[in-house]
């Protein structure tokens, strides 16, 4: 398959209906849409949504179906960064190569247009259980699982952890734990989340959650390998901050070399994770393994 | 009836309830939980947990039915007052006669705090309807409709609105406005989920609707009227605030005695709304007069 076309096209898709669902708002609440809007349609690869549609193909269901998911994570991450580079967290001025959401408003709309992307990516969530009832009970497991790895005991724990270990030195368990809250709950819920609602059976939900987990710790790696490697420009924000930060990253306790043997393993262990799916899963296999190539 | 009593009883079931649905937290992110429940713990009227489970009994519902939803809609009060107090926003050191949030812990952690307090009443709502799978279809309403009191069409667009009018001059059309979004929508979210989660018809739905409009409207004209007339040690918090911020109130635009006649009028219209519904709308009845002599 060609991977790039398929990525462009699904993220054509995504951005299509990201604008459909949050349109330009008026009334006295207007400049907090706008805010949103230009956080959330500001480019970005989409990847949470592309797993999440690639996840319910894999199972037999067309990706059609779970746009509506796939809004609501791209949206739930989108809320993540813009609260993320805020002064009193990681203050960072650039992102996907253009100002941060702070920097183009002022902290006090960033702020409210995190907060409104959270509530807008529920309202969403629950906008598709309301048009499909018969799947609202499916729907409920899904915003469950979601919420969860969104929250306290996900993303936002991941953070407040990623904050407290700056400048302490870390073990690699300390850094897997990090990750798997900060960014991997978060991944695994796009794959799991397309397979529940795609229709898979238990034991396909179940295999796919293990490729999700798996992909969210290459992805972790590779991310932690862009900011030593990588290029300001090709990423859209600046590049060597981990260090600067002492922050907690795989090649801080793996070494670069190990970091790169780690990501291989991983991502073997993903392919075999998909071995009974045959073609429908060749997306998440293409997926998986564009990680240790990717540029940004 | 005893209203005290009935609130005080209220208030009991719901501390209870939210204290077991946060527990406090373990591993990396345990901070974050803990400054979660320190501000949703740390006191406060329960009034929108308390105004979901009174529509849920003047619909003839059991309240504990509701209680899910009781706690979510705290939990984002409580999130959306620990980012309104921020530096960024309305920058308050004391709420509910404690530090706030990100005075007692930090900036960062307060910001989180908050989007944790946000997601996990998602989490809360999806949990009551992964429950009881047959009542789905109406948790998916509930959900629709609270995010959507919420977010940007809601509170989110009305705390926007607010900070903008800061210094303006504001009509009438403009404050009200501004408060139907900021606490009218999310009060009156309260009522109307209660009272459909409950079973209520739509007739009644739509009754109590109207009823929750006006309590909106009520309960912003007191608190405005609060921040002029009332007492530092009992309000938890400084008065005469809004004046120094020259924020859009009701006293600012109708005058005190004004916008004590205003209060009077909707009260009487609230109670009309009321008229169908006998006895077992005598918590909401009672709670609607209480706006205008409350202290706090």
């Amino acid at each position: 398959m060609d991977l790039k076309a398929y990525l462009a096209a699904r993220q054509a898709l995504v951005d299509q209906e990201l604008d459909r669902v949050l349109p330009a708002g008026h009334g006295p609440g207007a400049r907090v849409v706008e805010a949103m809007r230009y956080s959330l349609l500001g480019g970005g690869k989409r990847l949470r949504p592309i797993l999440c549609l690639a996840a319910a193909e894999a199972v037999g269901s067309a990706s059609e179906q779970v746009l509506p998911v796939a809004c609501a994570l791209e949206m739930i991450h989108t809320y993540s960064l813009i609260h993320d580079d805020l002064p009193a967290m990681d203050n960072d001025d650039l992102r996907r190569g253009r100002p941060t959401c702070h920097k183009q408003f002022d902290e006090a709309t960033a702020i409210l247009a995190g907060d409104g992307l959270l509530t807008a990516a529920f309202l969403v969530l629950a906008e598709g259980a309301v048009r499909q009832p018969a799947q609202a009970a499916i729907y409920a497991e899904v915003i469950h699982l979601i919420a969860q790895a969104a929250g306290h005991e996900g993303m936002v724990g991941g953070q407040m952890a990623d904050l407290l270990a700056e400048g302490q030195p870390s073990s690699l368990e300390q850094v897997e734990a990090i990750h798997r809250l900060k960014t991997g709950a978060l991944l695994t819920a796009s794959v799991r989340s397309g397979a529940l609602l795609g229709g898979g059976t238990p034991d396909q939900v179940a295999a796919l959650s293990r490729y999700g987990e798996k992909f969210g710790l290459v992805f972790q790696i590779t991310d932690d390998l862009l900011d030593v490697e990588g290029d300001t420009v090709e990423m859209g924000k600046p590049t060597g901050m981990d260090a600067v930060r002492q922050k907690a990253t795989y090649p801080a306790v793996l070494g670069v070399a190990g970091a790169k043997t780690q990501a291989r393993h991983l991502v073997a262990a993903a392919l075999a994770d998909l071995v009974d799916f045959g073609d429908a899963a060749a997306p998440l296999r293409e997926l998986v393994q564009y990680l240790l190539v990717r540029r940004k």
